[in-house]
């Protein structure tokens, strides 16, 4: 194909549906939803195990899994260093304000919460793979471990949107939440990756505190047990009936699986080994 | 498994090496090089198809693939907009430092320059992700398909680096150019995440170009064609006989593969519309 000739190659930009940039003609009178492309570069087609088209871009059928819901809820990392102790009462000071603004929607809150949970994965996945490159070393696999926490973090976020619709002055507040949160993991990562993966653990302790409060709500009736997205009965192989119940239920075994992961990492760290000399726990759900 | 109780769980705890943070001893008097812990974080088990053990950590199995060779090498986005001529003339005037630099020595060349091209789509992963968990909207798979390029490029580092071994000068050149680039493309992308795409195909073809540069010294024999280090051909299911030919010629598709997926990225922009309006190619190698 590399000797295509450069008619030929023209032939092909006129069945594009404008000559994009290479034109000069961009945008304007534009029917089709999707960019044709010189650059033939294809969406997958991708299909359902039974053969039915696969209809989510932000995840694909490989990524999808069957959540441990035999993980162990109630385990708990006592702190005794000063830098626990620290990691401790800044997550419980956090819960306050955040138990008051909320109160007993915990739809809602899951929802707003999740969009601060997917940063510190981004940030350590990040600084990992800098890290990396700089240092012409490999990860033992951590910086994939962290981003997928990140990947997984944002597919909470999009079930609980289809639960909960934020409204102006929420989205207002994730902007702001996001921008502190963003760059205060980021300094607390370079400074002490140790103190940050500790702050994920209990933040995941919290989560998995609340999303018990949520079933108890569920079974109470205060909050109606809906059907499930059907974004979330592809993402975690849910049966077709299932119900928010169920997708509270796979949420939380996920943020026991986060919590295990971010203790560990930050026990690799007061080890005085960095992550790469343990394996990472890739697709550890 | 959430109702043991707290003597099990003591229990527990003896069994690892060490009772890590929580029982206050942290490092020191510990024999083997992994964490045992108390989390129950397991590296997976993971076997090749000939069921031998799988010896990376850094990259896994599912994510080994066949490269397409044959795609075309010679493709070009001819600029015509400002910025494109931007784009265009920034990476020409990278060029010539670059050149000057590293004069023939293409496997030095290519590690080194592997370490900066890890980052742009590290920096516009991270970037969508935020956008997505601030707006509360699915990415169409970008995010994804950005962070796979970058973990893509790090394994073209970890491949090279088998070959030419960096010199602490080269490390601390890497060091600065690293600090420098990813600001710089950080900026770009918030300003224009059209421009910035756009200057990562050009780079991309830049690097084709060093590439075929790097196959004519090794056919010429001024590069000797040594075997093929062991971490490329598990990534590329390469034959275990291959040279740093294939190789070369492998990364090289890589890098065509990278240029087709930015440049159409910075045309969907050039649409006027938002990369996830146009399903990513996900997987696309
Ligand atoms: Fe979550
Ligand atoms: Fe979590
Ligand atoms: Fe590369
Ligand atoms: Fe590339």
């Amino acid at each position: 194909a590399s000797t295509m000739t450069l008619g030929e190659k023209e032939q092909q930009q006129e069945h594009k549906e404008e000559a994009t940039g290479s034109g000069g003609a961009a945008a304007g009178g534009q029917k089709g939803k999707e960019v044709v492309s010189y650059w033939g570069v294809q969406p997958p087609k991708v299909t359902k195990e039974d053969g039915s088209e696969w209809k989510w871009h932000c995840f694909r059928p490989w990524e999808t899994y069957q959540a441990d819901l035999s993980i162990d809820l109630k385990k708990h990392h006592t702190p005794t260093t000063f830098l626990d102790k620290l990691a401790y009462w800044t997550v419980k000071s956090l819960r306050f304000p955040t138990d008051v603004f909320f109160q007993r929607r915990y739809g809602c809150r899951a929802m707003m919460l999740e969009t601060v949970a997917a940063v510190p994965g981004m940030v350590g996945g990040m600084l990992l793979h800098c890290k990396s490159l700089r240092r012409f070393e490999p990860s033992g696999g951590w910086i994939k471990a962290l981003l997928e926490e990140a990947e997984n973090e944002r597919m909470h976020l999009m079930t609980f949107m289809e639960v909960s619709k934020p409204r102006w002055y929420e989205r207002a507040l994730v902007f702001t939440v996001q921008g502190v949160f963003f760059n205060a993991y980021f300094l607390a990562y370079l400074a002490s990756p140790k103190l940050a993966h500790r702050i994920v653990g209990y933040l995941e302790e919290e989560a998995i505190h609340s999303y018990t409060e949520f079933l108890k709500e569920l079974d109470k009736g205060t909050i109606e047990n809906v059907k499930a997205p059907a974004i979330a009965i592809d993402y975690w192989r849910l049966p077709a009936d299932s119900t928010l119940r169920d997708v509270v239920m796979v949420v939380r075994a996920d943020e026991a699986h986060h919590r295990d992961v971010n203790h560990f990492a930050s026990d690799i760290h007061y080890k005085g080994q960095e992550l790469k000399d343990s394996p990472a726990p890739i697709g550890y759900h």
